[in-house]
């Protein structure tokens, strides 16, 4: 039997994370970039609440908000984030952190629970300047000249900028006491389809797949679109047009079952109607929860890219931007979150690997860690009509909080 | 035997354009976008020295520059435009408007000419606002609506806010007296390789061949990149991609020999590293003499996109954002430009179509019309590196001035 006095509020976990929705709302969703004014402002509304839950508030140098306790007893560290992708939805970060702060105002003060739980809010795990640089800057791996070097991908503004417009410059950065805390913990709608069309309440992440990140670009030569005849044209954006293509068509072949690749980004040089591009750039990514899937497809990758240059019209550079291993979840984080389901959503649970990335990863290079999911409506994420059924994220909150009583107490 | 007392002063042609370029250089060329500040400022040099060859200058409402003449007799009308492409070349529009300068300075004083050169520096014919805006306002094509939604295609400014930051809102826009001109006379360096490779110095232009342009959009399905399968994501960026691939593939099989088709902008949305874009879009031209030619291809674009949209992944829209005819030169234009090159360049000169779009083709709707080409080096234009041959430079101005003479006088 659930003990009744340590459930979840769901009706304030709903306001909570409505009232987060307010703030920067773009359709039922959010327009929230790291460090524009939405953000800020969700990020000084969590620090107003924690005390709620006996947590000291203080948001750092980098832009994460922690909430610390001064009780006595075992520390679990639980959050995620706040600020959206562009024009994205309303769940996607807030749902972890308004799980951690409930399961704080619920647990903390109960003088049963020998411990806390602490509240993370760790900023830029969207990547609008860079690869999860709140949680890697807890975790003591990010330096003040990566930061110097950090750039908004959208609007080119310096992460110092906006640090400083922020009145963040200067402030000291929190970083990781490991002995502080028993691990952390992670909420996070699913993105996928799979608990939804199974009628799944939970799901008990058991790794998070690496993430492999490149810059593709491609060097012919600019000239005038009207007078330059087309046998001598060296087009780096049809280049560039080809490549994907030929990723396309070759790549089925030599991944695995659960691979993913995406190019997100195209631009041409200089981008004007009547200008042969001379330098076209693409981002992609791959990503697999197996290193040796994703260096056959390096290799593909530097074949295709080969062949290309050696047609002669253009040069084909790739870089690789970012690497993440994949990540595996606490096998004690998932018992303690089956046995939270079994006793709170009927056992409606089942273990899965995240296709997505998540600041948990990043924390368990440091401490055990864990995740669980709820379902998303139509598996729809990195939108603004990403949604969640509102019973689906009252049971959700139930599990979480009840997950977190379980670890304070085991 | 020229007169020599109305022969182009090489070394004051040199030292124009040379104090052009140190307005807003870049490297080797020049960045002046349409209402920049150095773009304004050589709007300004240009007002301040029309006087010196007996000219009332006016910036009007649009930022055409005109000078106008109060001397008796014919009226010739030369010029070309100040702004450049971003990043690009020095001579791409200055060239013709000092050999114009040049032109009135040489020819308005002398009592011999019956008649004066009037000087005109057209707003945007590079299209960082629209298509032509400044030279189709003079001949009475561009309404207030249309200046009302014009945008820089960069930065998204609205044309509105740039005329009155540049001081131009309210300013009356000038438009032509069809009566009062005998016809518009441009030089332009030929942004192609004719020239140089069989060592000419004038080309004499026949006619100028239209510009088709297209918006070509790609609606799919956003999602996340990392928790989408491959089998049932709806990537517009992908579509895209392919249909770039198939006009390269398919186009040359239907096109003239002649013609040129050029992909000059990409963009995905959101456009962000792990999104699936869910919507994508291309700017698109093609470019022939012929409009036939013209017609069978976009039947096929049309026929590609259908292919595209029927394979349900993705839908396929093309919206025609611009419709250029061809533009035939002045027969008697031909005439006085090749006279002009026999008595001053050796006869060195060769008629030829133009492949890119000038202000000329505007003109020719109400006046008649004629164009010349000095050499460009290597063909390269549109691009800072742009260059041409002081003494080829030097030889136009004086087939120049020497046409206008003929014009004036015929």
């Amino acid at each position: 039997m659930p003990d009744h006095r340590l459930q979840a509020d769901g009706a304030r976990v709903l306001a909570d994370l409505n009232a987060l929705r307010g703030i920067g709302t773009y359709k039922t969703g959010v327009h929230k970039p790291t460090f524009s004014e939405p953000h800020l402002r969700s990020l000084e509304w969590l620090a107003q609440r924690l005390p709620d839950a006996g947590l000291t508030a203080e948001i750092d140098g980098i832009g994460n908000v922690l909430g610390t306790s001064a009780k006595p007893g075992r520390k679990l560290l639980a959050g995620s984030h706040l600020e959206s992708q562009n024009f994205a939805g309303w769940l996607d970060g807030p749902l972890g952190v308004i799980y951690a702060l409930e399961a704080a105002r619920v647990l903390n003060p109960d003088p049963g629970i020998d411990g806390a739980v602490e509240v993370a809010s760790w900023c830029d795990e969207e990547g609008h300047f860079g690869s999860f640089l709140g949680s890697r800057s807890y975790i003591g791996n990010v330096s003040e000249a990566d930061i110097d070097a950090a750039r908004d991908r959208s609007s080119g503004r310096t992460m110092r900028d906006a640090l400083r417009d922020a009145g963040l410059a200067g402030r000291p950065r929190i970083t990781a006491d490991a002995k502080r805390h028993i691990g952390y913990l992670e909420a996070h709608i699913e993105q996928g389809q799979r608990l939804e069309s199974s009628g799944l309440a939970i799901g008990i992440v058991t790794s998070i797949v690496g993430i492999w990140q490149y810059r593709i670009t491609f060097t012919g030569e600019q000239n005038h679109a009207g007078t330059t005849r087309m046998d001598v044209r060296k087009d780096a954006g049809l280049a560039l047009a080809r490549f994907c293509v030929d990723i396309d068509e070759r790549f089925p072949a030599v991944s695995g079952p659960r691979t993913v690749w995406t190019t997100g980004r195209i631009t041409l040089d200089p981008g004007a109607p009547s200008i042969i591009p001379g330098h076209a750039e693409m981002l992609f990514q791959m990503r697999d929860d197996d290193p040796a899937v994703i260096a056959r497809l390096e290799d593909l990758l530097q074949s295709i890219a080969a062949q290309v240059s050696a047609q002669g019209r253009c040069n084909v550079a790739i870089e690789r931007i970012r690497t993440g291993a994949p990540a595996l979840m606490d096998a004690g984080f998932q018992q303690a979150i089956e046995a939270a389901s079994r006793a709170l959503a009927g056992g409606r649970s089942e273990r899965m690997p995240s296709g997505a990335g998540h600041d948990a990863q990043v924390l368990a290079t440091i401490m055990p860690a864990g995740m669980l999911f709820v379902p998303s409506i139509g598996g729809i994420s990195h939108h603004w009509s990403e949604n969640t059924d509102d019973a689906d994220i009252v049971t959700g909150a139930q599990v979480f909080v009840d997950t977190c009583r379980r670890l304070l107490t085991a």
